[in-house]
Parts: C-alpha cells; sequence; structure tokens
C-alpha cells in the first residue's frame, strides 16, 4: 500500500432487485484508494460518520428500463449504495468547504467518499446535538416531515390528524409537530411496541397497529368518531381507501410516501375516490428537495424544540457498514424502530 | 275541478334504483292541484319551463341505507324528481319574489311546483339570452366549469390541459375557458360527433372518442408528448389512471365527476397514485354549490362572453316532460350532445 493509500469498504448494489430488496442483493467489499483530490478538481474528499436508510433508495435499486417508480435515476449495478449521511471533510477542492467541516447530504455506502458535486451539501453548523439527527431530524426526513406537514397539509389548530408509518423517522415528527398545534393526533404502527412509543414517548393521544385491524375503516372511525381533517400519507393502499370513507369536508391529505407499494410488481388499487368529491379533499403529492431553500427556517424551528426538550427523536442504530444492508431491507418490513441510522465511525 | 285546480303533470321515481337508472324506474302521473299558497306561507308558487337533466341525479334515485355515493339525500319514491330547472314565479309568500319572476334552482320534474324555501333560488336578471342557457352555461354546469377550472386547476396561460366528458354541459365550457387562456386543449368524447364537434364548435386543438382508444395511455401520450399539466375529471376510472402517467410536474387534477363510477356497484380502482409523489401532483374535489357566493363574479364574466359570441353553448332539448326520463338515463350513455335540457313549458 502506498502512503496515501487507504482500504475502503464499500456496500454495493449487486444486481438491480426484483420485488423487495434483500440483504444478498447487496455486498460488502473492500477496494484501496488514494485520499487525495485530483489537481483543479473541485470535489470534497469525506469520511463517512452515519448512513441514513431511507425507503426510496428502493426504487434506485431497480431496473430502470423496468420500473418507473422511482423519484431519482438508479444505482449501478457494481458501485457503492448511495443515500444520505453525515460526514467530515477531509480534503475539499471546493471554496465553500474546508478541512474538518461537518455536512449532510448524498454521499456514498462506504468509509471514503469524493463528493463531486459538494454545492449539494449542507455545511452543518450545530453540533451540541446528536450528529447522526442530520440524517433524521435535522435532515431529509425532518424537512420531509416540516414541509409536508406545515405547508401541505395546512394544518390548523385543534384539527383531526391520522399519521401512518408513524413511529418512522418521518411519522414521529408529524405527529410531535400536530401536537404543537393542539391538534388530536392518531397513528398506526405494525406492533405493539412501536405503539407504545407513539402514546408514551410521541405524545399521540391514540395509536394502533393496523396488523391486528380486520377492518381499517372502523378502527378509523372508532379513533376518528367525527372524521379525519388531516392525513399524513406514509405508506398507501388498503389505508389510504380506509382514510378516504373516514375524511371530514375539506380535509388535506398529504401524499409523502406509498411504502406498502413500493416493493409490488402491480401497485395495489384505490377504490374510495367518490370521497374526494364528496368531501371536496385536497390530496397532493410533494418531495422534499423541491423544498430545501427552507432548510434554513427549517432549522430556525426545530433546533430550539430539540434544545428545551419539546420534541423528541428516537433512532434506531446498527453499528458498522457490515449491518447496512440488513438495515435497510428491515425498512419494508417494519424492522426498525424509529429513524434507521448507520454509524460509520463516531468521529 | 274547482276553480283555481288544475292538472300537474310529474315525474315521479317508482323504486329506489339499482345499477344505472332505468326509464321504467319512473313514470309520468297526473294529479290535481290548486294554485294556491296557503296563507301565511312564505313558499313560491311557480310554473317550470325547463328542467336540467344532471349526473348526479342517480346518486339521489338510490337506497340511502345501501349507497353513500350521493353528495344529497335521495328522492322518496312515489314522490316527483327534484333537479335545477328554471320557472317563473305564479304566486309568492316570500318577500324576495313576486308574481311574473323568473328563477332558476332546484325544483320539481312537475308542471307546477312549490318551492318552500325559496331562499335558495336565483332571481334571473338577464333575459336577452336564452332563458334554458339557466339550467347549463348561466346555472350550475356553468359555475362548476368557472369554479373547477379557474379556482381548483389554478391555470396558467398556455399551460396544457385536458378535459373528459369534453362535449358535455360541463366540459365544453372548461374546453372555452382554456382557451381563453391560451392553453393548449384537448378534450375526448364518446362518438365522432362530439369529437367534431369540439373541434369545429369550441375550439379544443385536438380531440379523441375514448371508446376507440385501445390504451389510454398512449392516447394521451400521443397528443400531450409533454405531459398533462392540468386535468378536469368528468369521468374517473381508468381515464383517471391514464392521465396519472402522462402528468406533468406540479399538475392539477380537479375533481369535479367521477361519471363512469356512479352506477356501478363497486366503484373501479385507481392505481398509478405513485405519480403525485413522482408529479407532485394537487388532486382536489370540489362541489359547485360551496361556491354560489360567487355567482354575481361568474355573470359579470360570462355574460359579455356570450353576448359577443366568445364563448358558445351547445343545448340538446328534449320536448315535454314526458321525455324527461328518457332523457336523464340518457347521460349515463352519452346519449346528449351538449347541455341535457327538458322543456316543460317555453313561458
Ligand atoms: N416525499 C418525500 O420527499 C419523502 C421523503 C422522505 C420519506 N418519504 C416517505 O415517507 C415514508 C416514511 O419514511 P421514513 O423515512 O419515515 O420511514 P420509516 O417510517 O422510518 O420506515 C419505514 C416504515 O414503514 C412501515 N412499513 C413498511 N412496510 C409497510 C407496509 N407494507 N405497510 C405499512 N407500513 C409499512 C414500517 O413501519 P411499521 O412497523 O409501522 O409497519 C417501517 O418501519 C416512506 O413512504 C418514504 O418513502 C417521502
Ligand atoms: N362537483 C360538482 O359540483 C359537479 C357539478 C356538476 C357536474 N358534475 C360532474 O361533472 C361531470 C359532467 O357533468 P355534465 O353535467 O357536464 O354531464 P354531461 O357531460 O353533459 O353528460 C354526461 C356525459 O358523460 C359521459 N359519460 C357517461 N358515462 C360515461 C362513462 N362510463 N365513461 C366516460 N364518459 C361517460 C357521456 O359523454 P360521452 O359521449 O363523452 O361518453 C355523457 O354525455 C359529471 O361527472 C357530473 O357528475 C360535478
Amino acid at each position: 500500500m502506498e502512503d496515501d493509500e487507504v482500504s475502503n469498504k464499500q456496500v454495493v448494489l449487486k444486481n438491480y432487485v426484483i420485488g423487495s430488496p434483500k440483504e444478498s442483493d447487496m455486498e460488502v467489499r473492500i477496494i484501496k484508494m488514494r485520499l487525495k483530490i485530483s489537481e483543479g478538481s473541485n470535489a470534497v474528499l469525506v469520511k463517512n460518520l452515519y448512513l441514513s436508510c431511507d425507503p426510496y433508495m428502493a426504487g434506485r435499486m431497480r431496473n430502470p428500463d423496468s420500473d418507473h417508480r422511482s423519484f431519482v435515476e438508479s444505482f449501478l449495478p457494481g458501485s457503492p449504495i448511495m443515500g444520505y449521511g453525515v460526514a467530515k471533510v477531509l480534503e475539499s477542492g471546493h471554496p465553500n468547504f474546508k478541512k474538518g467541516d461537518l455536512v449532510w447530504g448524498i454521499t456514498g455506502w462506504e468509509e471514503y467518499s469524493f463528493i463531486t458535486s459538494p454545492e449539494a451539501l449542507f455545511k452543518i453548523e450545530h453540533s451540541d446535538v446528536p450528529l447522526s439527527y442530520y440524517t433524521g431530524i435535522l435532515g431529509m426526513p425532518g424537512m420531509t416531515a416540516y414541509v409536508g406537514f406545515y405547508h401541505i397539509c395546512s394544518p390548523k389548530k385543534g384539527e383531526r390528524v391520522f399519521v401512518s408509518a408513524a413511529s418512522g423517522a418521518v411519522g414521529q415528527l408529524v405527529g410531535q409537530f400536530a401536537k404543537l398545534m393542539d391538534c388530536y393526533v392518531v397513528g398506526t404502527a405494525g406492533s405493539k411496541a412501536k405503539v407504545d412509543l407513539l402514546k408514551t414517548k410521541f405524545g399521540f393521544d391514540e395509536a394502533f397497529n393496523y396488523k391486528e385491524e380486520q377492518d381499517l375503516e372502523m378502527a378509523l372511525k372508532r379513533h376518528f368518531p367525527e372524521g379525519i381533517d388531516i392525513y399524513f400519507e406514509n405508506v398507501g393502499g388498503k389505508m389510504l381507501d380506509a382514510v378516504l370513507l373516514n375524511s371530514r369536508i375539506h380535509s388535506r391529505i398529504a401524499v409523502c410516501g406509498l411504502i406498502s407499494q413500493y416493493n409490488l410488481k402491480q401497485p395495489e388499487s384505490v377504490h374510495n375516490l367518490f370521497s374526494l368529491i364528496m368531501k371536496r379533499i385536497r390530496v397532493e403529492g410533494f418531495i422534499v428537495s423541491d423544498h430545501y431553500d427552507q432548510y434554513p427556517k427549517f432549522l430556525d424551528m426545530v433546533l430550539p424544540l430539540i434544545r428545551e426538550g419539546k420534541v423528541t427523536y428516537v433512532e434506531d442504530v446498527a453499528e458498522g457498514l457490515e449491518r447496512a444492508p440488513a438495515a435497510l431491507v428491515g425498512l419494508f418490513s417494519g424492522h426498525n424502530v424509529g429513524k434507521q441510522v448507520v454509524v460509520v465511525a463516531r468521529e
């Protein structure tokens, strides 16, 4: 090994995924690389600290020619998985960054990454909070909850709010934001432990395990005898159909995610669209990255809430890159409790 | 027959309807009534001139206990059908109306009606235009096109607009409004004659017969190579699914009606909701009567357009109450060409 050569552990996509991603679709390998930016490049070289497992990544694992359900281009088989992460700058060819800076943004699932478009990185200015938060509450999922709830849902004080995948990276925050507006908030999740968490830790008024309900329409009627004003949609499928039947007049549905549908060959169908007219419902999809210009405003709001303990955040931390494939795959069976993070290195 | 007694021909609902309404679900009968308002009542007594056949009326013909797809309460079997119409006041117990006034609003499918809540009637102030227009372009369907297009669709000059059931009471106007905003407008309808009408009479840029397309997704791709900005949804079902796959980023779908679904036992399903997120689509249902406060503003806009010939309106006129059941039923097979009106009397 030459002087400035290091070994770089990577998680690589082996082949395009069909159906749900499996651990065996990825592999860990070690390559050698030089920790050096080439002369004149404006890339930055980073050491990855925390990586984020996000549901949309399954879409990037599929063959783009046979599947059109991804927001962004597919990963290249044989190359490292890419995703959000927190990293430390080791060397910078870009005027905005210098050695030692902490950043969050899209990086590789590996120990060291060259980031060739560093303009898209966010510099981390506040490190009195856990650094890993920049994969969650202070990163993309936090912004998603913020934009989705405050902008897309147009919430009013005291409204009745329903959140699916409510204990996850986005959902736990949506529920807490809604409680800060004195809303009545009900969440659903896929295990007893998560349901308890919703009520005891995140302050949801009510919560239920959707897997134990025979009839989702009835479950919602029980929890919302007067109907739902706001549905923060993370899952899709049958839950959306049940919500449509329990919506109040002028209710809003923010379509953040449809995780129950991502890995199906054919998406399930929704039937109860007549409610859209009957209840004058507004349904709106959004993608968080359209709204990143609001990140500073978001931080101004959420950092004090974290520091004062008015908002809490639960992470599910996997130690080491080797655990990353299982952590990512686990999102689709609800294995994660809270935001799924992978620690590559702590500093 | 006493002096002030007249015979009153009525169209009556025989029994609750299952599936699509049929002519035999209604019957014409003649009753005797006194053309007199009882002392102290604030009802008005009207002579009905023009009646409107509207798709939502099918919902009112169903048993409310077994079907929840109606905006308004069901008709009473044995009683006359109710619906929008144009009428002349014969006698008034209400201070806002006097003998000879022309009005439009909800009345009965009969020659003479007592209207017990005349507050909901609109007084007709402009009669230099055909009176029957107050069942269409100057009545509920006109307001629907106005509210749906200008308010719900948030149109911008030059956008790409698609309208289904485009030659109907609402659709023909939506297309013309869109052309007034220099939009590229494509409509679909169920016959060659209607398709021709769209292009030659209403100025749509393109039109096609949806019944002749094997693949609606491809038909839309052909007409909207760059995708759809605005979909004015009148039909639902497969068309909505095809639109979702052809939507542009930040497109809007105004859900006005789902006529293809009204008479199905189980509504068809829609699959392509993932587009809502990918394309950041806003879908919004609305009901015109929520917006009747804007009727005067609407008239200010549309009356000059009619008088100057900048907007045209096609009606399909059935002569006589006896023809009303067939006219109503015909909406669901596309029998009507333009706004379906029934003439009870011309003055
Ligand atoms: N639009 C955007 O810009 C944007 C940005 C970020 C995230 N999102 C979306 O937001 C949603 C939540 O993301 P997240 O990061 O907060 O993930 P997460 O909730 O932390 O993890 C995913 C969770 O989804 C639930 N789930 C998995 N499969 C399911 C199924 N078939 N039916 C119902 N629930 C299922 C599981 O929880 P249970 O135990 O409760 O089943 C799982 O823990 C996802 O749909 C994601 O794609 C969208
Ligand atoms: N939200 C509201 O407040 C509001 C108010 C008024 C009307 N609406 C809705 O707006 C829509 C249009 O109403 P309108 O008064 O203008 O009616 P219309 O278009 O004048 O008449 C109905 C037309 O719908 C088409 N149609 C019937 N069955 C169909 C099917 N299975 N698939 C596709 N098209 C079908 C037929 O035309 P083709 O020959 O083209 O098939 C028929 O002529 C309806 O859905 C109605 O319920 C809503």
